[in-house]
């Protein structure tokens, strides 16, 4: 924890002074730039991103006033100060990632992020939230499918000049396919493929991009097999047709987007075997595979990414996170990189700090096993409340901690949820008639012996 | 400044203990839920947001292990954690501010981003980022146009289904007028309104929105009033002939998007005078007028806001800001509020807290005034080495510290910028062979003239 008494001494003594009392008295140059520390640190993080921005890695301890001091010593009048209006905001809070990152930002991400990167994926794009991650995931998969098309990439003349008015070929007719019930954030591309509530999407034009049936598959899964994969193999054949028309449309699908649960849209469950055959689809017409796991990763379902359920070595080609990553962001395959996705912050490298510590105390508590343990109590309880009150309650379903159940009507679901407040346990909404559990990875079993009996008093009043 | 001794306290506390000695050892509830101080809270937020979404105010100093605590003292076993999966980076890190906001929220807000707010302008919406601010923007003109079209605010049983599979009515045929060499951000919706580079857009889906030239002036702005208002009248008429185009094709103008200077597209300047009649276009067609103060917002241009240049009562319907202000976002009015408007963060809270001491060393100091003498400064002195080379230097610009200045060509430019930072300058370029100057705020007298010897040695050296 030596992190927090440093940066917090740095910054109230910085913060009892005015900011002339820093001020160096001129530029001081020792090396070329970027020099050899910063070329060293480039090498670094060009194994886990993309660096092709970067002009020096900043000292920002030693920089101050109007000048940055590289890590090679190098201190710079800085006349582009494109962030911080006062040094304050500059050196405790959001250095340009993408242009002038810090000296420990490679270190700190492999500590972090790529601690857990999901199986066949060396690189990450950190991003300031889950819908920037997503739109940016976006990005990449166009980017990557036009490369294809062309054989090469570069642009022609013709690429580049009709890009700049919004027309094709520059701004290619692509398209991505996603699910009925899925939910991948509120900005523009995002919300095309978001199909969870209404609300969400009304008002707001859209692009023209296919939208197949997500499985409505019978709970538990176990007991419902031979209708439950039918009904699997009807989404999955809607897929290849979908793909097939938006092809002949002249729309063709650079990318699937997929939720491993679709958690807004009602924590719609589907089995390993439908993601297996899904992901063999989306190889098969050369379309990317983005698994989202904005809610689902971060160890709630008893695994680090919810996808490993699914046991499959090559399991995507995008993987985008936020949430409990505290940072947003994407993990994507060598060959979906694009200097191109860009923007300013890229994320917040304090967030990284963050997380490398929680990661520590996953690790160091065995919380993933914790939420395995806890989680299939929950879902024991809810069976038996399950058929304790079968007029109320139906579809228990749920990996690790992250579990939902149905309830009769909207009416009854927002009473129950109510309730439980008024006693102190707090419950949320999801899809049109779930409640959805969602707990800390630090829930142990008699948190949920606690929650079981609220619940099963809620319920009593209820019936 | 005791804001920071104490959050530092509580984390480096917090750090060396487990969070198991943190915990409660169950629920108690001493009020209904929202409890009175919570109702108050939603009250004083209520007139500077949207509080639609809000639950209750937490107190996240109390909130520890599985329990939330509320401003009036209850405390409720979580069971939907949505953020984070560790007590750690809850407290000192990220509330989920459109649901759960800390109880400082509304007080921070109007020392913060409201102190500062634009004319006519009393409502701020906070966003993570840059693009997420202006993509949020337009989805609230969106809302805002279609509700005037209804009539009302209640959509139709058709708009609610259509919507749900991309289509119109619900996702109805509405653009954004942008300007050619304009910069908006990057995700698809921004991205669909940028035009400074064609790397920025390539290979991505667009949409087709009109595209109006910006005026292209000559510099000094002074010396040049016949041709310029010839060349702004021209672009005005453009703009006034795509809205109708536009219209007859059945993609309304719901919105004109426009920064006070491009910045990215090369820092190009227009008057007050052509900014004061393309607002009145906008209120003459129904379009909402939203002025992107991304790059010139905090203060670079000698005033807060860029537009205040302007001198109009009424300048905008919306002002998107972030960069300087530390927080992405936007203030608009009352009439442009929408519930719709929403994510999981909303921005983060410790961006205010960071912005509102900001503010307070930018009253104290006396920035404005600094930044006003810099700059003027700073742009006579370009003046001058324009004059004495005048086959390499051209169209010296600028309002504040806000500069730029021609190049001969591309070529020489980055030789000029290469030579300056071995120098120990930093300098950025922006559109085709422009430098531009982005001091910080305290950049004084002396460091002008320090860069001004050192650019002038450039210079020699390339003449």
């Amino acid at each position: 924890h030596t992190l927090w008494p440093d940066s917090c001494r740095y910054v109230s003594k910085a913060a009892a002074k005015t900011q002339m009392e820093f001020e160096y008295d001129g530029p001081s140059m020792k090396t070329e730039v970027p020099g050899p520390r910063s070329k060293e640190l480039t090498k670094q993080l060009g194994e886990m991103q993309n660096v092709g921005a970067i002009n020096f890695f900043c000292n920002y301890e030693e920089s101050r006033g109007n000048y940055l001091v590289d890590v090679d010593g190098n201190r710079m009048l800085d006349y582009r100060h494109l962030l911080h209006p006062y040094w304050l905001s500059a050196f405790v809070n959001r250095p340009a990632l993408g242009i002038m990152p810090p000296e420990n930002f490679p270190e700190k991400l492999s500590e972090s992020l790529l601690s857990v990167a999901p199986s066949g994926m060396s690189r990450v794009q950190t991003m300031a939230c889950g819908s920037c991650s997503n739109e940016n995931a976006y990005k990449a998969m166009f980017i990557w499918y036009r490369n294809k098309e062309r054989g090469h990439n570069i642009p022609s003349d013709e690429d580049m000049s009709s890009c700049m008015i919004n027309q094709s070929p520059g701004c290619p007719d692509l398209s991505i396919l996603s699910f009925m019930g899925g939910f991948h954030g509120r900005t523009m591309g995002c919300l095309a493929t978001t199909h969870s509530k209404a609300i969400h999407k009304l008002d707001v034009p859209s692009f023209d991009w296919p939208i197949a049936p997500f499985p409505k598959l019978k709970y538990p899964l176990e007991e419902f097999k031979r209708e439950n994969a039918q009904e699997e193999a009807r989404c999955l054949e809607e897929v290849e047709d979908l793909i097939v028309q938006w092809r002949q449309k002249g729309r063709p699908v650079a990318g699937i987007v997929i939720e491993p649960i679709q958690a807004e849209g009602g924590d719609n469950h589907a089995t390993p075997d439908f993601f297996k055959k899904l992901r063999n689809i989306a190889r098969k017409h050369g379309s990317a595979f983005h698994v989202d796991e904005v809610q689902t990763g971060g160890g709630a379902t008893g695994k680090f990414w919810a996808h490993e359920h699914w046991g499959m070595d090559d399991p995507a080609d995008i993987v985008s996170f936020s949430k409990k990553m505290l940072t947003g962001g994407f993990y994507h395959k060598d060959e979906l990189q694009a200097y191109r996705i860009f923007n300013t912050w890229m994320g917040d490298p304090s967030k990284n700090l963050f997380l490398a510590e929680v990661l520590n105390v996953i690790r160091r508590e065995n919380l993933l096993e914790e939420v395995t343990r806890s989680g299939k109590t929950l879902l024991q309880g809810l069976y038996q409340l399950q058929d304790q009150y079968p007029n109320m309650l139906s579809s228990a379903r749920g990996q690790g901690t992250f579990c939902a159940i149905d309830i009769r009507d909207d009416a009854t679901r927002n009473s129950i949820i109510l309730k439980a407040r008024d006693k102190g346990v707090l419950l949320g909404g999801c899809g049109e008639r779930s409640i959805r559990f969602r707990p800390a990875l630090v829930f142990k079993e008699y948190h949920v012996h606690m929650f079981l009996n609220v619940f099963s008093d809620v319920l009593a009043e209820h019936n």
